[in-house]
């Protein structure tokens, strides 16, 4: 009943929901691993700050070292972000036969792989659920209960903020500048809301899921990122009058061995399970070849649900100190990455386009998708209520990226058409 | 890289799917473990029969035993069903140290316990995701993904003909004899469908799930169960109208480490997100205290759907062999089961009401509410359109069942109420 004990690298808002956790659950997971689990130490940017949970304050140090390079400590718990110094601390701490508990998907984005093959190397345990999807344990998803099957796509809402944006300006039919003020306001949002709104924290998440997914080593500059900055009120509503919802997907697709993987705003059929998530949930959808369609839907952030996910996985580790197998279970990426090209990539496309009111136009523009081999699922014209133009929306059948750009660029040139103006990729 | 060897004992719809996916996803299986997986000896009941994938009939066996008491095999995949002689099979097999898949949901929901106790005597393991919502891998969701957190609700949708035969309802407006018919002509209902639409299959899974969940031993018998024949259009329509759905629920609830676990027709707000839950589909919507709501959608059933949950825990299995740790991980029902009483157990009731039309009967009915401490949330009273006696609707705040029982009660000896139409449990 010897006890393990972690050293907590961070005590922002989810660090402080690992100690909530391991003290309030203690006889819980006690009974779970056979022994305590105790926070010896954790590393602070000031241990004068006042804080929301009383904790003994010989715990708390403002030198990573002092954790790093303590013998007693069996596992670090990473939760303080960021990426250069905090890749050194756990690369140290995996050198000296540390396991690791992060919830970094920068981190692990970014320097996954060479973060795995250290921790193979000292015989230690990484584990990251929290990282991606906060309290859903769709890592655990991916790797175990799909390890039998073949995933051919997983389509995530990853991104609590710009789902939150978005449902908002669906529900009430705000605008982005107007919910991203009150997100702010909220909390929901950061006050530089970049990275979350221009898709890049969920092509980070995209980079572990399809890594994990499709066993093979994804890099975050295989994604193809698009925002959801410019998403309008009114692209919304034609969405909805459609049957659709606007959503910041991140897709990833396997076909034949070649995969793709991209982010971007999406329209969404309503009675696709997916379409249906909002407020700041997450869900990841997962089709496999054998399984079918499956999605894994819960909170996507928050000091709890992150922080659940993390001490489960401490569960993890300690169970594997316990049977002796830390570092013998890792995800093998066995699978040789081959991305598609733009012309292999294939999806349906919504296309607004405001052009002049007169006769040919519609001849000219449908001839253009003819040219390119893009055959159309419906088309209307109507007349623009606010403008003395027209209005042409059109969805197309499966067609190729590449494709769909010759047409954007052939568009350009044509003077009927006074603006291109939202071009959308449709699921469901 | 000697071959791990399986034994099948069964080759129905599910057996010749574990066929399908070991034999086609062969290449990635050994990826991930190592070695090669090879279905040795496979247990059918009659060797000439024709099968739908072709299979050395070397390979096939009349005789359980020349499976059970091979020394060869490492691994008994069972999916014959039943419980009599396949428990004695499993029972023989985890004695002579072979471990065990099973997609039994009716043997793990009755003898658990001592299938489980007997595989940890032998140093074996039993796995059983494919026993609960087919294809949703939902056992390691709960036992390892939420192993930090405290589970106080688990609500499924875990039988799909049942959700099949709602759905249906509710989208057509069908009866309930019409669309069961439909079900059995399509192959998604047995001939006698009665462990179906009583909820005794229901029943079953909710005992696994309560006893992994609560982390207690909870029994079959445990169970309160009420079936969904009884449910009409028309209750189904009223639900509608109201905003509600109609499911089929099984609920487990723990309050204060004590639980409740039951099985009845429920309504289920629309904006529940397992309100939305249709067809086939199953659902398991997960509460922890940490974690907060989430919810795992899949397939219930089906050829591929379930052998992908039996070889997923197969790989489990053999990563367990190369590391030398079978047995060593089951999971601890350390809780001790405290059942709440009816007086313990709440929630929010729909009544619907056929009474005489005249003055007064709705102040006696109220005055019965009050009598027995049940407030209510909204009270609507309207003609009946077919005869000539009044409706009354009422959905009541939390009540305990005891009273609400009592209330029932007292209602048969009102004589302005002509009859108590439907009582439901309210959901979200």
């Amino acid at each position: 009943m010897k006890p393990v004990k972690v050293g907590l690298l961070g005590l922002g808002t989810v660090g402080t929901g690992v100690v909530r956790i391991v003290e309030g659950h203690q006889e819980d997971l006690q009974s779970q691993v056979g022994s305590p689990i105790v926070i010896e130490k954790i590393l602070v940017q000031n241990k004068a700050k006042s804080r929301s949970i009383s904790i003994d304050s010989s715990k708390l140090t403002e030198d990573p070292w002092e954790i790093i390079s303590n013998p007693d400590i069996d596992v670090i718990v990473e939760v303080m972000g960021g990426i250069g110094s905090t890749k050194e601390y756990i690369m140290e701490a995996l050198s000296r036969g540390k396991h690791v508990v992060t919830a970094n998907k920068d981190l692990m984005a970014l320097h996954g792989p060479e973060i795995l093959a250290k921790a193979q190397e000292h015989g230690c345990d990484v584990y990251y659920e929290a990282s991606v999807a906060g309290g859903i344990p769709i890592i655990r998803t991916l790797v175990e209960g799909f390890s039998s099957d073949r995933i051919t796509k997983i389509m995530g809402i990853v991104n609590g903020t710009t789902n939150y944006i978005l449902s908002k300006m669906s529900l009430e039919g705000a605008s982005y500048d107007d919910v991203l003020k009150e997100a702010q306001e909220l909390g929901y949002a950061e006050s530089d809301p970049t990275s979350d709104v221009e898709g890049l924290d969920a092509a980070r998440k995209m980079t572990i899921l399809s890594t994990l997914g499709f066993r093979a080593k994804v890099a975050l500059d295989d994604v193809s990122v698009q925002g959801m900055s410019k998403v309008t009120k009114d692209d919304i509503l034609y969405a909805k009058r459609l049957g659709y919802e606007v959503k910041l997907l991140g897709i990833a697709e396997r076909q034949d061995d070649q995969f793709s993987i991209s982010v971007q705003p999406t329209m969404v059929k309503k009675s696709h399970p997916i379409a249906s998530v909002n407020g700041v949930y997450n869900a990841v959808y997962v089709y496999g070849e054998a399984v079918g369609e499956t999605m894994f839907y819960g909170p996507g952030a928050g000091e709890l649900p992150t922080a659940t996910s993390i001490v489960s996985d401490l569960v993890a580790v300690v169970k594997n100190l316990k049977l002796g197998v830390n570092g013998k279970q890792s995800v093998l990426t066995y699978k040789e990455k081959k991305l598609k090209s733009d012309e292999q990539i294939s999806s349906k496309y919504f296309l607004l386009l405001h052009v002049d009111d007169r006769a040919g136009v519609l001849a000219q523009i449908t001839q253009i998708f003819a040219e390119y081999e893009v055959s159309l699922e419906s088309v209307l014209q109507q007349p623009n209520p606010n403008n003395p133009d027209a209005e042409i929306i059109v969805i197309t059948h499966d067609a190729n990226k590449a494709a769909i750009q010759k047409v954007l660029q052939k568009f350009e040139s044509l003077d009927v058409i006074r603006k291109v103006k939202s071009v959308y990729r449709v699921e469901g």
